[in-house]
């Protein structure tokens, strides 16, 4: 019976602990039991999201958080500034477009960090914008966006907003929501959270907090004003998804077990290892200068098929990889470093990869990219005391 | 340490097969291990929804899939004649308001089913009205309303749409959503689905669907254009919520394991033997001539309190029965027969509403609310062979 791994920038493995906290018999949301449940994991996410303000827990993927960002802070009519630089990019934008919102998308080559300066010159076209809506990690591409030069120049007119998409970046790189002053970001269950898909997050600055009141969108599920009024008593609007909170309670508690800084340094470790591995292997990153550590994109050699690689190394190694979206399908593959994974999953994905390579005739030299990811996981694992 | 027992009209008890399938390692979406779980879990919705129609999957509660609905179907301006019979009656109100859908209420006093005289008129006030909305079995009031009937009367006029919250009602009552010719049906996965909250269901007719392609709400998340598009192909337009769905599976074969008459049979026999149970100790029903067979509500007798009722039997018997919601707060109290449920847990909580209201000093008999549901159960354990 072969063992199934998990190695795609989300979904993501679960923990043992997580996934049988989540098969415990429910609370009911309206029971006294709840209460606590709730109460530690409000105060937890607020932790980890690093922020005094509520973070707001929504039952829909990451998506529907993006959605209430754009739909409660924001108007017909208005204009606003997109980072389009990969398919979540592009979310932004449809989304604006969904609700009236005009964008000015500022498009990014895929696999670059957009620059400070092609924002800027952005919000000088369009001083009348209202906000500025960005990825922190662009999962398509493995890219991180400088998020605290860009909340600078956002907020360098007054009342503009900064939106962040922090699906695949909270709880992997180091982003301090108030001391950065993010107005919203938002984030989703299947990523460093360790859990399934079916939760998502999403906090709002005071100045994001007023939008909300003027925004004239039409919402009701996604309408932040029930769940501000309602979350500080330890409730939502509607119905929660009870057995998500039961893990993602055990969640924070593990992700939060040797603090943040130890969280962060281990999606860093798990990240750098894969790229010395790739390069050591011969390969060409798609991000190699502004890389997220919540996966790492590769581009797939001349003369492989990239759509064939992640198949081959599905149905021979029982691994799940992920391939490219969009115009990147069977250009790249990554390899997630999020979830239930340490230093010696991530060797495994590499030395699949390698195998991979040498059955579908490109020239590798096996055990050289887990050979590079050893010397560093050594380190780190030193390190880590 | 006490047994937990759920006993509200959802969240709902949770099968051990059905909490250990969400609690194994996770199938990533797009992998072809995922087809067949999706495939098969689509054909046997179509099975309890009872049509040829695709049933779209959403990670989100009920009031998502209600949502849907509305910002689907209908346009801002339209009109449409809601039935408000209690609090889910509202929610379609409120909806609509949000949606910019002028809503005529058919207000029916809670625990009376709408007649269909009442709705009738409502359209020959309003013909241009383009939409019924109502709810199947309103869960705040335990009350089942004609659908049947009604959606004769919505489709005297062509093109007119019967939009039918059948949260707590789809795998309760026998409603053939094609053979009734309903057009929208929506349910959600934490009531007769044997499931956790966080996913909802909602079927189109062929009406609805050309309604579908000229609505001009804005909708991103429950834009149902795209899931249209995806389901036949086994996916969904964003992330589900995995480990819902390999529940789903599981539940979906315990409900059509002896067929879709005894999956409504035994709701029946809950509902019936609790209302006679009622009856037996001297109590009111709320909903004496339309009872759902999702919940009993009760009216709390004249010296007892409502709300110091459901505490009691919570913290004295380890039981969570369900109180009133909104006016209805504090005068009834609601039995569930949804969920992981059989007869003996009927009976376990009728024997805790007998010891908490002689707790609480009301002259009850003990044991004559139980001894009048095992008469019925008797005969329905005995009938069902």
């Amino acid at each position: 019976m072969p063992r199934y791994r998990l190695l795609t920038p989300g979904p993501v493995a679960v923990p043992e602990r997580v996934r049988l906290a989540m098969a415990q018999t429910l609370v009911h949301h309206r029971a006294p039991d709840f209460e606590p449940v709730f109460e530690e994991i409000r105060a937890n996410l607020k932790r980890v999201f690093q922020t005094e303000q509520e973070v707001l827990v929504l039952a829909s993927s990451g998506t529907g958080a993006m959605e209430a960002a754009v739909a409660n802070t924001l108007s017909p009519g208005d204009l606003a500034v997109v980072v389009r630089g990969g398919k979540f990019g592009e979310r932004w934008s449809e989304l604006c477009e969904s609700f009236g919102v005009e964008a000015l998308n500022v498009d990014v080559e895929y696999g670059s960090a957009v620059t400070p300066d092609a924002v800027r010159s952005a919000f000088e076209r369009a001083p009348e914008a209202r906000a500025l809506l960005v990825q922190a990690s662009e999962t398509s591409t493995g890219v991180y966006h400088p998020v605290e030069q860009l909340a600078e120049i956002a907020h360098e007119a007054p009342d503009r907003l900064i939106i962040v998409d922090g699906i695949s970046a909270i709880g992997v790189h180091d982003i301090p929501t108030d001391a950065w002053g993010l107005d919203v970001v938002v984030s989703g269950s299947q990523k460093s959270w360790l859990l399934p898909p079916g939760l998502a997050f999403v906090t709002l600055s005071e100045r994001a907090l007023q939008a909300v009141r003027t925004s004239t969108n039409a919402r009701y599920y996604f309408d932040l004003r029930s769940e501000i009024d309602v979350q500080p008593e330890n409730q939502t609007a509607f119905t929660p998804a009870i057995s998500l909170l039961a893990g993602l309670r055990e969640a924070l508690q593990i992700m939060l077990g040797d603090g943040l800084a130890a969280l962060f340094a281990r999606h860093e470790a798990l990240a750098r290892a894969t790229r010395a591995a790739m390069e050591a292997l011969g390969l060409e990153l798609l991000a190699p200068d502004s890389p997220s550590f919540a996966c790492t994109a590769v581009r797939v050699p001349d003369g492989v098929d990239g759509r064939a690689l992640v198949k081959h190394v599905r149905d021979r190694y029982d691994m799940t990889l992920a391939g490219g979206q969009g115009s990147l399908a069977g250009q790249i593959f990554r390899i997630g470093h999020m979830g239930d994974l340490d230093g010696f999953d991530i060797l495994s994905a590499i030395a699949a990869v390698e195998m991979a390579l040498a059955d579908l005739g490109f020239p590798v030299k096996l055990g050289e990219g887990t050979r590079a990811a050893t010397e560093i996981f050594r380190e780190f694992y030193g390190e880590r005391g």
